[in-house]
């Protein structure tokens, strides 16, 4: 018997047969034995269509409005899931947020969550109840709903198991679990079984989504056991993300790639002291994060900085420029939007120096050019043209992952 | 300046446009002066909407969370009257029940409210903000959602109106005011100035359903003066409903009939004490409400009860009857659903003893026959056949409010 936290997203419980199908697995947990929490995000299309109604009505009406009116979302899919088990004989209470003790900041759309106050849902399991709770949303210090913003459910189930001491939250997702590589593009891609929290927050930073950093980052500080599996096979078991994971034999995790990126490259700046303190000081003043960073040796009393950024960025980064340095106009600047990261993830390349080696070597045997590189402790990511990023991915994971013949 | 409360029904803020039509009413009164608290109903037919997906999910799921779901419906409908009157440059927030401080007994789906602790709403008011509170809803002491009923964002504005003393709460519908009669029915209908309480409950009751009951009562017991008025013509005066109301040379205030009456009469009962009492107890035991009563004079030891009962209530009454007299059987109970209750309404009848007179004889110059009296002090009810209540309506209503010829 364990106390489980079982999340489950937007599009699982999107109509009546989505909710059964979650209603039917979180059954099976409680009749197994377990206590069960569930945290369950709005309905579907229900955000767009509350956002809709905003927008015609005001499109600049006040964000605590904002997340008032989003707010009913989860109040809807909560009371029906909690509906759905009741019709299966299992004792179940829905809880908004406020009820279930979530207490936020004030930056309403955007709210991080202080506290969970776990008394009411504690005392809901010790009545034997499965309890849903809205994620999501919270209450700050004005008692005024505020929500979490995107992926803020996600952030929610693992406050709630962090807070509640839970063995385990499971993140019932439309996938299987964490892959070596996208399985939709490349077919050697395989299922890990279990993965550290470091590397499941650079394959997430590295565009591959499956849970947002906010909720890896929070479970990793409270050791909170994660699990991420398909809601459509819940047969298969999915893949477990904690603090030290089994080897299983692999020297990586996986293979990512993130085609959002664009390279900047800034040429003939001056060669002294502080320019390129300037330079991340201008960049970081438009809140713009920078990714990979590449400092050419003086020459003729200049220097060239590369680096890149979110493409959507780009041109942000370059007003940036222009606004810092005198001597520095648009014929400077470069900015290449056909680029795409590729990376390499894994806690064991640490101690096998090699790896970068055979990184590049695989790129090498496939011809594809590399411009740009950065590495730490459990990453090795490298810059292509995006026209080779597929073919880079599925070289450099059959490097690490050979498909048995 | 006042205090105004403001209640808009469900199908005032339907759509976007219908809510842009109530933030200029809310928006005029706001500039007029005054400070203004809008009470609001769900968006036109969420609920329906809402109730239709907890049924095809579960149609027994729990009344707790049954009101856990009808309440994002007005989450949405307030938050979005908010953004329309920030839209209009009106400093506006809305509020769910719990946070307007709505406390609530626990009866799930037909709660009363214990208690409105205003404390929030007049600190909103403080900082000149427009307050919108969302009706129909409030909490329990186990911090759960209840909802008040039928008609129940009507109770929430008058309470939320009496606990803030407030100078007159306001129904904005889609009539002009309360009429003397039906005025799609009868041509010289006309609309009052101004209507006492009891007035205004015995209409309700006889079927000129405007207001609901609990909320005149409320008003009543609170003294909170109510006004009735159209959101489509807002420059038009409507009715108010007052303690004591100017009397405008009115006998009586108004006409009304009820179709949905049925007469059930049970014969050769025995004529010893104690019978009538047996079976009104019966009835009571089963919640069914008796309204008129007629009793005959005793024959052959036997006398016989006439009733009337709301009309789906019929055949659970008959049942009640069989179950308690032993020597009663199918064929001494008569039910009869084609009758309409008809009924003249005004404080100032009790000072005119030809009051009852005069509506007798209107009838019988039209021709209608009478098959029930009951009489209180500001109402006269008769039963006629269905068949001829619209004319006996219009007969009546001639003799009290002559057309001007």
């Amino acid at each position: 018997m364990a106390l489980i936290v079982q999340k489950f997203g937007g599009s699982s419980v999107a109509n009546a047969e989505r909710v059964n199908n979650v209603a039917d697995i979180v059954a099976k947990t409680y009749n197994d034995g377990n206590d069960v929490v569930v945290v369950v995000s709005a309905q579907g299309d229900t955000t767009d269509d509350l956002l809709a109604k905003a927008k015609e009505i005001n499109p600049k009406g006040s964000k605590r409005e904002l997340d008032q009116l989003l707010c009913a979302g989860e109040e809807i899919s909560i009371a029906l899931l909690a509906m759905a088990l009741q019709a299966r004989r299992i004792p179940a209470i829905s809880l908004l947020g406020w009820q279930a003790g979530f207490y936020a900041s004030s930056a309403y759309t955007s709210a991080r969550i202080h506290k969970v106050d776990t008394e009411r849902v504690r005392s809901e399991l010790d009545k034997n109840k499965v309890v849903v709770v809205a994620g999501f949303q919270g209450i700050n210090k004005y008692d005024d709903v505020t929500t979490f913003g995107r992926g803020g459910s996600d952030t929610s189930a693992v406050a709630l198991a962090a807070s509640l001491n839970a063995d385990r939250c499971q993140f019932w997702k439309d996938v299987r679990g964490i892959y070596t590589t996208d399985p939709r593009k490349v077919k050697g891609a395989r299922k890990l079984n279990e993965i550290t929290y470091d590397e499941m927050l650079e394959l997430a930073v590295l565009g591959a989504q499956v849970l947002n950093n906010r909720s890896v980052e929070m479970a990793k500080k409270y050791r909170v056991q994660l699990e991420v599996r398909s809601s459509l096979e819940p047969e298969i078991p999915g893949t477990i993300v904690k603090e030290v994971a089994k080897v299983e034999k692999m020297l990586i995790r996986g293979v990512t790639k993130d085609s959002h990126t664009a390279r900047i490259s800034v040429l003939r700046l001056p060669d002294e002291p502080g320019v390129a303190f300037q330079l991340f000081q201008a960049l970081a003043a438009k809140h713009i994060n920078v990714d990979i960073i590449l400092q050419s040796v003086g020459r003729d009393n200049t220097k060239d900085i590369t680096f890149t950024v979110t493409d959507t960025e780009a041109e942000l980064a370059k007003e940036a420029v222009l606004e810092t340095f005198e001597n520095i106009d648009d014929s400077n600047i470069k900015i290449a939007t056909d680029v795409t990261k590729v990376s390499i993830v894994g806690a064991g390349m640490e101690s096998h120096p090699g790896t970068a080696a055979r990184m590049f070597e695989a790129l090498y045997s496939a011809g594809i050019n590399i411009s740009m590189i950065s590495t730490s402790e459990i990453k090795i990511s490298v810059l292509v043209k995006t026209k080779d990023a597929d073919r880079a991915v599925e070289a450099v994971h059959d490097a690490f992952f050979p498909v048995a013949k």
